[in-house]
């Protein structure tokens, strides 16, 4: 049990004279609270700035926007690399273990700072949209509308397997020390680097990386025949998970993978997901991607039947694109307009007025 | 270049005395020539202990089944782990990188010590599919028949990309030493085991994982929250990685790999696959199955209509099931079947009797 709980989180916007304007934005396992705005250790535009900001989907002539940073995670919200006052050392392997709903709860909190009464929308992909789901199951009369886009309400054996492969590649580095690496001046880069390669994978479809890459060859005519990177899409992985070690923390990916693999809104229903939403106000939009094999439309499918033998307001759309999980953060036009109209209409049942 | 090459194999059955009722069998990227054998280092049975033996599909009561070790092995035909007779050491990173191509020209220099002079068939699965098709290709006179399963004529960009997160994770661990562990009396273990469970996670479909695990607990009843193998997935992929270590050797397993990530039929023939099998006299069947993502039923059809160009004799036949890529190695009855009846047909055309 932690008492004082520092958060870090942005806003984008004005928020209205009643309060009834906010939107929570929820990040993935690696986002962060800088969803529009440039991000200080990368130097790179926020990672939904394709969706936040003026005259875009989430208008922020129109909405506030508020993105927070995780419980758990390390960009300024109480992580493991942070000091346990109780120690004097970094948390490390003595961070709670968190589950998405602890992520939640803080955000709650958050919520009652900034007096907010209700979210206009609550929104996110992948693991935000797992956050979405816990928001409106517990929060009901919290959040006006919910937009769950690319996630589950529960985790799949193959990917708690792929999250395990990361975790385990973690903890095999020599420089992870059991956790405390931070106290040893060390740091886990190549485990963890390892184990964003393989995440990242999973993030495209085999039809966008064949796309994007193919067979093609990296900065050469000819096969060389070695264990340089020889393929294109070599670089691109090895890129990626070295760029990942200087902005994330070993232990973080270790306990926000793990939030997820717990994750299961049924389980914690008595094994009903539409008890989970019993007669629930909110109104949904749920949005999947045809190429997604992490989070298949499948999935999204169980929640919208739930919804419905909940006798809830929901909206499902599958949106066609090749570009796999990963579409959610990118310029998916389809996305856009699904995610806008529903917004415009959600604006109007709530009294919205620019 | 090598000169003298050690190649390991086993055969089962006997040679027939015209040597016309010889089947070669090659094995996948982790499998060896204990097809039909106990491995003499995990006590098991052979592999393909399913496809071969009296009365099985591959019936040693008439046919001479024979299976090497690939070359870059590390199971008795020479590879990265053994001496280098230009040293002293063992070659390492000094062994020559290997091709699919040849794995197979060093099976016809077996195929010439055997006095083999056309194989009855060359069958195999995956990587070992990869082999059926060069030989097919660059021997089409000496192999009357050729089964290739669940493989493809090229390895894809996700196969690649999965290939390299692999070889990074046991390049990652310190006990590696720039592929010198065995001068220094290491083994990079962890690496191994990681790269094996990213690995094994690919070799089994959504729908498998599901059905063997879902979300099942680990010895216990309730969730404990901690890192320790949680759910069933998680010991089982953790069983798979620490046994593999046991029975495989770390530059092996990167020059396997990269074998397979080289392997593109077409562009050795100048982008076109039909060349690859023009005039051939080789009859195929080509297997796939239907819940396999690593070599997924598209790439079989590519063969297909590549062997259907070159006006080969081909049948071909998707099976259903929810196994994913593993199903080559497993009982998987219309496989059985499949292959059985295709052995026999052509069996009579060789003029083969019992």
């Amino acid at each position: 049990m932690m008492s004082d709980i520092t958060m870090a989180y942005n806003t984008y916007g004005t928020l209205n004279a009643d309060h009834s304007n906010a939107v929570l934005v929820c990040h993935a396992l690696t986002g962060d609270q800088h969803a529009a705005s440039r991000q200080p250790l990368t130097g790179k535009d926020g990672w939904w700035s394709v969706m936040i900001g003026p005259g875009k989907v989430l208008d922020t002539d129109k909405y506030f926007v508020v993105c927070s940073n995780i419980l758990g995670g390390c960009m300024g919200t109480v992580g493991p690399k942070d000091i346990n006052p109780e120690t004097g050392e970094a948390y490390g392997l003595d961070f709670p273990i968190i589950t998405i709903a602890d992520m939640v709860r803080t955000q709650a909190l958050l919520q009652d700072y900034l007096e907010i009464p209700s979210w206009f929308s609550v929104v996110g992909g992948s693991m935000g949209g797992m956050q979405v789901l816990q928001w409106a199951s517990a929060y009901p009369e919290r959040c006006f509308s919910a937009i769950p886009i690319a996630t589950a309400a529960k985790h799949s054996a193959q990917n708690i397997a792929f999250h395990e492969v990361g975790r385990q590649a973690v903890m095999a580095d020599p420089e992870w020390h059991g956790g405390k690496y931070l106290e040893q001046g060390k740091n886990p880069r190549a485990g963890l680097a390892v184990a964003r390669m393989a995440a990242h994978v999973t993030y495209l479809s085999e039809s966008a990386l064949h796309r994007k890459f193919g067979r093609n060859l990296q900065d050469r005519d000819d096969l060389t025949y070695g264990f340089d990177a020889e393929f294109q899409v070599e670089s691109y992985l090895r890129y990626q998970g070295i760029n990942f070690v200087d902005r994330f923390d070993a232990n973080s990916y270790l306990y926000v993978t793990r939030a997820m693999d717990y994750f299961d809104l049924a389980s914690d229903h008595g094994g009903s997901l539409p008890a989970a939403f019993e007669g629930t106000p909110t109104r949904f939009c749920v949005v999947s991607f045809s190429s997604d094999w992490l989070f298949p439309t499948t999935e999204s499918k169980d929640v919208v039947r739930a919804l419905i033998a909940a006798a809830a307001n929901v909206s499902f759309v599958e949106i066609e694109t090749d570009k796999g999980h990963d579409a959610f953060l990118l310029d998916t036009p389809e996305m856009l307009q699904t995610i806008g109209g529903f917004l415009a209409a959600t604006a109007k049942s709530r009294g919205l007025t620019q």
